[in-house]
Formats: structure tokens, sequence, C-alpha cells
């Protein structure tokens, strides 16, 4: 059963070995003026910077460098913005994980908006226009090179907001796989989980199709296959590129086309973790994943883990559904601990003093309790999640 | 490994019951002046054309009815051209099945070039512009709707030409699952065994990945599950919106994204057979497709067969190779007859006296003896396939 759906994903991807070779054809039919954006400077160690710039010597360029992880509606996205106005950019071109795309989506509209952008960010006002973004891809993770959604931090208001429109689209994503060899084996683990969680928080919904358990189950087999391959040999470009391409494909809907909403519960949690503590989103995802899925085990739930045990894992058929799913559960904390991810929230920096607090920000902001979740999560059943992470 | 790839669908996706509410938003979009195409009437039986009508009254709509399969240049595209021409036509709707699509984006190009039409389906010019097409899907089958494809024949030349541009995607599609629920046995069999056949040109290919290899056998598996319960209950939604949407994600490339190409050889072997005999395109696939098995099958070729085996029809790993591999082959066989397909060219009307014939016009027209086919194909292979099939 393919249940009711809307798709439409007009980026162009560009996949594979010196792909970004088509990059100044690409960027020159919005125009010559870009702002170029990227983070803390890793391009610049791997040559990627240098080949960039040596790319776009016919083109107007103005930079917007030192991005942060968890990107900062202040100072990034305003400056960004103010940038955009003052030097009449035609394209952004964000080079960088999905921080730096995520920043630049957001100055894509603020650009193109003359209040306060944060107004977009929040939902307060709909966005009219913005500046086609184009993107280089340097880490395999969120996925953010084909989706339209960012997601951007407001430090004075300790909020963490997921913004999604089709204006947000990148007109064209770069994946060459050979930019990812230099990531480091943290980025590389936190990435892969953050992966294995957005297609973990499509397949628990309902309903739900052959087709789609099928692909799901396939994507969550690829990236955990490949990954211990990356860790290990960081420069194999057969588990680096299929780890860069089923991230891409992890998180804009076609693996979950059809498939019922599940309301993305983790990374509801994850974002006020990330909001209150500035921690490492894919970490975050992987500490919570097995204490969610423990909370809403339940005879209505446990298909769900049974079809993972049986198909993804390989678990006997005949084995009590329960056991199978606290085997499934078991499965996946073992596997994010054995690619290197600190399994509690404390170790990542976290104190349990906040635990209520974030509860009732979640609550506030996502509405976990409410019946479009696969399973409604009140303030108890939040603080259960949290605490046992702890 | 995922190989080098770019890939591109602009095609937006509405998906399920009641979708085309959406159609008069989403046509005035492009203008006033719509050319309505459609088949042979069975849009009228259902009360699908009814309903169109009444949400095209804002509309000015000329009409081309009575396209037929295997849609033909003339009169259909011919005339269809001119319509667009003298009505100053802004949008096409094409409402029906893959033939019916098919021919619209071959007037969509053709009514925006001042020569001969064939010109551009064959390839001998580029074309360079065309009016947008939406369409409205009642058979689920060949994918033409989220496709850059179109496949037209030419009756005088006695040719069939596949003709790809990325002018050629729809602008949107329209899949509501009960407008196929009145689609006959041999139809619904047909436009199955299309597809399947569909994800077989690509699974046969080399390199491959985990994850394009999960995504096809996942598409396979929901094929062959669903048509059983289809065939039986023809007003099954489970079952019809499940091969509706393989079927549309089948043959645009995001199954194989990454995966070599196999040049689509039993694709080349069919439009000879229909262009020469008129037969139904997906029988003439399902025929085909175990005895092309047949000839491919070596040791280099056997691991795709296995993988087959062991991961689609659950087949025991510690089978021979070989013996895997015509299983898989018999399994197909017995598949495609268990729907309803006879299995020998004869029983659709093809003379053994045309083989030779046909495969010196597939070597001609596709080159399938060529070393960027999976296997290449030679004129005794071709004959001995074709020969094996009658």
């Amino acid at each position: 059963m393919i249940a009711d759906f809307t798709y439409h994903t007009p980026t162009k991807l560009y996949f594979g070995r010196g792909v970004i070779k088509d990059l100044p054809g690409v960027l020159g039919r919005f125009g010559k003026n870009v702002l170029l954006t990227y983070g803390g400077g890793s391009i610049k160690k791997i040559g990627l910077y240098t080949k960039i710039r040596e790319l776009l010597c016919d083109f107007s360029v103005v930079e917007l460098s030192g991005i942060e992880p968890n990107p900062k509606y202040d100072p990034s996205v305003v400056t960004g913005a103010r940038l955009c106005k003052e030097n009449h950019t035609d394209v952004i071109l964000a080079v960088g994980g999905g921080s730096v795309l995520d920043c630049s989506k957001a100055i894509s509209v603020c650009a193109k908006y003359d209040g306060e952008g944060w107004d977009l960010i929040s939902g307060k006002v709909r966005a009219e226009a913005s500046i086609p973004v184009v993107d280089v891809i340097t880490l395999a993770a969120t996925g953010s090179e084909y989706d339209c959604g960012c997601v951007i931090s407001h430090t004075a208001l300790c909020d963490k907001r997921g913004y999604l429109d089709d204006l947000l689209f990148p007109a064209a994503s770069f994946l060459d796989p050979e930019y990812t060899f230099s990531v480091s084996r943290w980025q590389t683990a936190c990435g892969t989980a953050d992966a294995v969680n957005h297609v973990l928080e499509q397949f628990f919904a309902s309903p739900h199709s052959t087709f789609n358990d099928g692909m799901m189950i396939s994507a969550l087999r690829s990236l955990m296959e490949n990954v211990p391959t990356a860790l290990e040999h960081p420069d194999d470009y057969g588990a680096r590129s299929e780890l860069m391409y089923v991230c891409t494909l992890a998180c804009n809907g076609i693996l979950a086309n059809g498939a019922g909403s599940s309301g993305w519960p983790m990374h509801s949690i994850e974002h006020a973790l990330s909001a209150y503590f500035d921690i490492t989103h894919g970490a975050g995802l992987a500490v919570i994943t097995p204490r969610w899925m423990k909370e809403i085990l339940s005879p209505r739930t446990a298909e769900r883990f049974v079809t993972l045990g049986t198909e993804l894992f390989g678990f006997d058929k005949n084995i009590p559904d329960a056991e199978t799913a606290n085997k499934v559960i078991d499965a996946f904390y073992a596997f994010f601990e054995s690619i290197g991810i600190p399994m509690h929230l404390a170790q990542l920096g976290v104190t349990a003093d906040k635990i209520g607090e974030m509860a009732d920000h979640i609550l506030k902001k996502d509405s976990t309790e409410n019946e479009w979740m696969y399973v409604s999560l009140d303030k108890d059943a939040l603080v259960r999640i949290l605490t046992a992470s702890m």
C-alpha cells in the first residue's frame, strides 16, 4: 500500500570523480556574481579551495568563510544575506558539509527578504524568492544536497529550527567521493549515524509498503556495511561512494514516498540537545536511537522491529517478536558503539539538570505529543528517553 | 561502489486518491490553451474524461483522441504538432497510459520545430524547445510519467525509436491508482512485465552496489508480489498503488544511479519485434527475458543471477552458481506464464521468417554488438534469442 504523497526534487546531481569541472558551466547559467561559502578551512587543506578559485577565474567572487557546525543565524546567515545584498549575488556556491549548505540555503532566502530573516526560518513569514544555490559536498551526512530543508540555530533564543521550503532545493549538487577521503573518523562515524537515523525516522511509520521497506533496508545495509571500510581505509573509493550516495538519498523523501509520516521524533529530541549543548548532530542521534526504540516498543510497533530483524540483520523468523525487537535495539546500539560513538549523553557534555527544560522545549516547538506522530511522546516519555540516554 | 552518474528528474509527482483536483492549478501556470490527448476512449468508460472536462471548464481545450498503442509518428504525432501550432497550445494534458504520454512528449517538441519532426525523434536534429506536458496516468507500466523518453514508431520506415531528451520530462504527473482498477487482466500483466523487465535491464550491469541491488530487488519483489492480487482483485488499492508507484520509478534511473549501463538489449530486440509485428511491448519483453538470460549466462555473469536467486527468490546460498542461475531463469519464465502471458512469440503473431531481417535491423539501429553492452550480442546471438523465443 502506497499512501498519498507529493514528491518533487528538481536538483541536478553530478556524481563521481572530477565532476566539479562542470561547475563554471552550471554557475554561469545564473550570472557572474558568486558568494562562495565554506567552513573552517578544511577545503583549503585538501586543495579544493584552490581548485575552485581556478575554476571560478571568470567570475566575481565574494567569500563567507568560517561557517560553524550547527550553523548560527547570527552571525553566519545575517552576514551572508548582507553580503548578497551588497554584491548583487547571482548564485551561492556552498563548499563543505551540511552545515555550510544549510547556512547557504538560509542565506539564499534571507538575501531576498527585507525584514528580519529569522521570521522566515521560524515560519512566521513565507519566503517568496531565493538566490540559486549550488553545492560541492565534502562530507557524507545530512543529505541537504538533495532536499529542501535547512537547520539553523539561534543562539540568543536557544532555538534550533528545521526549515523546509521548495525554494531551498539546490539547483545542482556536485558529489565527488574523493573529497570525503580526508574526513576524520569522528565525522565519518557521525555522518553515517545521521543518515542511519534519517532512514530509521522514515522506517518507523504507518502505513508502509514492500517497496519502501526494501529501499530503506537496502540503504541501511549499505551504510552499515560500508562505514567500517571507510573508517579503516579512508581512501577506499567504493565505500566512500556508497556512503556519499546513500546519505544523499536518505533524507529527501524518495525512500519513504508512500509510507506514512513518523513525525521525526528523534530529530526533535536531538535538536533540543544541540541547541542546549551544541553537540554533534549525528552523535546525539546515535545515542538517542536505541533509547527511543525501547520507549516506543509495543505490540503495535513490534512488526517494524521484526522486519528490521529478519530483513536487515538476518535474525531467525521463528524468534518471538519481543525478543527480536530487543535484539534489533541491541544491534543498533552495538553498531553505533563499534564505529566509535560514545553512547552516553554525559560523554558528549550534556548535563542531566536540563532534561526537564529540554523536554518542555521539545513539546513546545515540535509537539511530539500528538496523534500524527508514529508514537506520541508526552513529557514523561521524553524525560525517560533523555534520562536513559545519559 | 557507485559509478559516475548525472541525475535529474524535475517532474513533480502527485500520488493518491483524488489528486487530479489539483490539475487546474498546475495547468494554469502554463496558460489557458490546452491540447488534451487520449487513446481509444477507455477514459470515457471510467468517467475520467467527464471529470477532466469539468476541471478544465475555464480552459480552452482542443482534443487529439485515438492515439494508438505503439504510437505512430504519422498520423498521431504529426496531427498533434499541427494542432498545437494552429491553437497556440500552452500545455499538453496527456490522459492514458505510456503510449498516449509518449506520443504527447513527441508532439511537445515537434510542435516547436519547423522542420520534419521525425528528424528530432530519430536524433538527426537536436530539439531546442518544447511545450510543457502534464499527464494523468491510467495504466501502470512504462514509467514514462517520470522519465525523459518516448518511443515512437514510424510505420512507413518500419522503425521504432526510443528518443531521450531532458525537454521530455513531464512538468507534473498525476497518479491515482483508482484509475487503474478497470485495466484488463492482459494490460495489467503486460504493464507489470514491462516494469519487471525495466528493472532487470538495469540490474544486469557492471559495476553495481549494495544499495542499487537492494532497491532493484525491492522493486521486483513489490511487482511480483502485488500483480497476482491485482489480477484477482482488480480494485485492490494496496496492490494497484504499489504497481503504479514501482512502475513509475522503474524506468527513470533512480534505481540504477551509480550502476553501470547494461545497454538495454531486451528493449532493442523487442522494439524490432513490435516494429515488425505490432505486438504488445510488455508481452514481447516477457517472452524475450528468459531467452536473453539463457544466452548471456556465463561464469562472468553468474553473480547477477545468484544475487537474484538468493535475495529475491530465497534460494539456498549453497547451490552451485550455474544451477541457481537456471532456477532464476525458470522462475521468471514461470512468473510471466503465471500472470497469463503466452511465452512463445508465435502465439503473439510473430513469424519465424523475419528473424534474420529483425536481427539485422537491431544491429543497424542499436549496435547490440558492442563493448559497452553488458554482454555484446552479435547477429548469431540475436538469431538464437529470437529463435528460442518462437
